[in-house]
């Protein structure tokens, strides 16, 4: 049997823990081929670049292992492994994180994490995006592997089909204390703003962008946020199909004409 | 009855000409506020900023119109609009566009335009995203005006239940080339890039992103891809729940422990 390609990427940046502790895990079942941002590109979900050129960088080759720095963002990542560097040869997996933070709920739409992810999944390619629970720049990232480790051995042995695209996030804590997996829903709800306004050095006003998460069904216990919430490792499936079939009925029978 | 409170952004940026043309149809139902990006942000998704802080900018204040300037992203925009410069005042609807090119397809996606809208309806706002299937300079923006007035017109008077998000696409053409609107799903299909290869002028390699749409289901008749290539202006009611809920069944019984 020829030896598994996997394609990785993230969007906290090529040096990032999480990358590095991904792909250590990743080697376990094949190749890894890695292009990830050159700079931390958190919250910049499925963006990509298209005012500026972007630049490829080899940074490390050895046995099993390629890394290259992108300048742009997660997305454009993906594209330039799948249509330029790797061309023709798709890999076997594409696997995205492991991102410092949740991206369960409606975070999967910020998330650059996720946004490599989906992306990967257009090109027919099981794509699988990985998150802790965990912002602190010391997170433990121990659990979060061995969770890694389970699901891609999943996949990769039963070979679900495709379009496929899981969101998996991870609680914090040690791996003996997760209680298990859980294919489950994106929980409802939604982020509300405080801007925290400050003077700058020359008088004008700037504020930071900081919010809090809504639940806006904190009593359902089949969505990510319960299981991660209960120390379960959260797994959502995702569609790239975002059509509202309802409301095509609803809706063509006062706007059709 | 009180006045109406239209809230208006972009990701062409305040200065882009649809963004006007959407401006001046809008006032005609209400008072406006307007928070678009000060530079162009096209392809930015969903992103939100996060590492940098934002400035607001009032640059224009006459009766039943203001304009404000966002330093950040559209879907900054939008949070800065609605948590806030107008607070607890919500609008009575929200209008991203009209955009230079179209959004349909899985271009509903990488859009900043629908990004915004998206944004939008997590407040409970009917929200709704304009493009123009034209990225020519000198496009003309009649038609799609026309489309945003009979689009707009009907929705707040029938004032369809929220979650509500439109990606609205428009054909080039004059406005009585416009064969009718149609309410119709999200093609599916994928782009796929070609890197287009320079040398800067310090020797080292570039590359300009350049693709294009592959539509998956070039022969259904029921998707937004289909409606705007035949005259239509295409209605995509779109969803913000990306769970594949028939892969929760199949994916928890290899997955779930």
């Amino acid at each position: 049997m020829a030896q598994r390609l996997i394609f990785v990427t993230n969007d906290d940046g090529v040096g990032a823990r999480g990358l590095a502790r991904l792909v250590e895990v990743l080697r376990e079942f094949g190749r890894v081929v890695v292009v990830a941002p050159e700079h931390p590109q958190s919250g910049m979900s499925h963006a990509i670049t298209m005012a500026t050129p972007l630049y490829l960088k080899e940074l490390r080759r050895e046995d099993g292992l390629e890394i290259y720095s992108c300048s742009g963002k997660p997305v454009d990542c993906v594209k330039m492994a799948l249509d330029h560097l790797l061309r023709d040869t798709l890999p076997d997996l594409i696997c995205s994180g492991i991102n410092h933070g949740s991206n369960a709920a409606i975070n999967v739409l910020y998330s650059g994490t996720m946004g490599a992810a989906i992306e990967g999944s257009f090109y027919g390619v099981p794509s699988i995006g990985f998150s802790l629970d965990d912002h602190s720049l010391d997170a433990d990232f121990d659990a979060a592997a061995g969770i890694a480790r389970e699901v891609v051995s999943v996949i990769l042995d039963t070979r679900p089909p495709v379009p496929l695209c899981l969101n998996v996030n991870v609680p914090v804590g040690r791996p003996e204390d997760i209680k298990g997996v859980k294919v489950c829903r994106q929980c409802r709800g939604y982020w509300r703003e405080n801007f925290e306004g400050r003077k700058d050095p020359y008088g004008r006003d700037y504020f930071w962008l900081t919010g809090a998460f809504r639940n806006a069904e904190p009593d359902a216990t089949d969505t990510d946020d319960w299981a991660l919430a209960h120390g379960y490792a959260a797994i959502v499936p995702v569609e790239m199909d975002l059509t509202n079939h309802h409301q095509v009925v609803s809706l063509g029978e006062i706007l059709n004409r």
